[in-house]
């Protein structure tokens, strides 16, 4: 169908072809504006455009002033699944709750089998935050998605923590639906993890995540009582 | 972050608050430019570069001539995951094979315990397909994902039809890695979960697609032998 791109769309394609080939990571940055103009051999305007469209699908970032930049997170937008436009939340949260079981235990078990104890140790600090947060009386969640996003670095797998903004996403939504302040029980559980971790036990990893998981889903259908 | 936003940005939001609210769904048509101007206060620039921007985010659809529609599966890229951006293919379609185990057994289970005869029917049919064209000698890789897209929808979750982009991407990486020929596997393999289904066999049906999954693991790792 290539035949039937934009101007724009096909100047998008070839500036992630760039981005491709020349190995850009996140935080890179591309040529100037009038660079991509010669390069691509389109007009400012085109360029603009393109850079806009890429934007849009958080490949890229404009920094004013700074220029073009490859995005973090390159290319996934922080609702992947289009959660936004699910009108059930509820079932939607009991849904993502079953999606969190069948996956994160593993990503538990494999950040166990993959961390260094210096790694062990920043998930550790992670999960002191939380807890911090939840002394202090302050909201938790930013600092609960980041343990959760940690163990899915820590597993080694490139897939798993691209999975981070669906996760994120799950805890937000679990929290708004509940309304509930942490527990203890979060806390316990996330220090069980961080001792799996800490033994390199992959076992207790998965276990531990497993019984965080059926305890969020067992206070989820309390709400229905 | 509100006031950080530019009025693109912003109008972008309303449209978007305006889609959910007025539920509109898959296909739905938006107001028309001129109304959407009216509606939201903003010039014709303002409105086409908004829409552009969701467009690009997959959340609408211009049609020339015809008007602004509500996107097939709103909000969700083609590839939500960012694969596009992992340079280590090999290792990506390994581990999306290991999010498959984990994932699609327990969708295969759901479907076979939701699938009415209809559904169970229809399931069957695009088993037949993929066989069809393997016969033939043609490409099957769009019937083989509308099979694994056809589970996820008769699961009854509200994330599981979600993942069909990704499932999609790992088929086909999958083949483009090993550029494997459909095998006499995948056939009596997508036959064993399409009986499951029919008997209402949620067991029989994880346990069949998880055979499939592991035989196209080991067929990857032969890959390398």
């Amino acid at each position: 169908m290539e035949e039937s791109k934009t101007l724009t769309e096909r100047t998008a394609d070839e500036i992630i072809a760039y981005i491709l080939q020349e190995e850009l990571k996140e935080g890179d940055r591309l040529p100037s504006e009038p660079e991509l103009m010669k390069l691509l051999d389109v007009s400012r305007t085109t360029i603009r455009e393109a850079v806009k469209m890429l934007s849009s699908r958080n490949i890229l970032e404009v920094r004013h002033g700074s220029g073009i930049f490859v995005s973090q997170n390159t290319g996934i937008s922080d609702d992947p699944l289009g959660f936004l436009f699910i009108k059930d939340k509820k079932k939607l949260v009991s849904d993502l709750i079953e999606f969190r079981m069948l996956v994160e235990p593993r990503i538990a078990a494999r950040a166990a089998m993959n961390a260094t104890p210096k790694q062990a140790e920043e998930l550790s600090f992670l999960a002191d935050e939380v807890e911090r947060l939840y002394d202090q009386g302050l909201s938790h969640i930013a600092a609960d998605t980041r343990f959760h996003e940690k163990l899915g670095e820590l597993s080694g797998s490139l897939l798993f923590p691209n999975l981070a903004p669906i996760i994120f996403r799950g805890i937000n939504m679990f929290i708004e639906l509940t309304h509930s302040k942490l527990k203890e029980e979060t806390i316990q559980s996330h220090r069980a993890i961080v001792n799996a971790v800490k033994k390199k036990d992959p076992v207790a990893a998965e276990d531990a995540m497993m019984l965080h998981l059926i305890y969020n889903r067992n206070r989820l259908s309390q709400e229905d009582e």
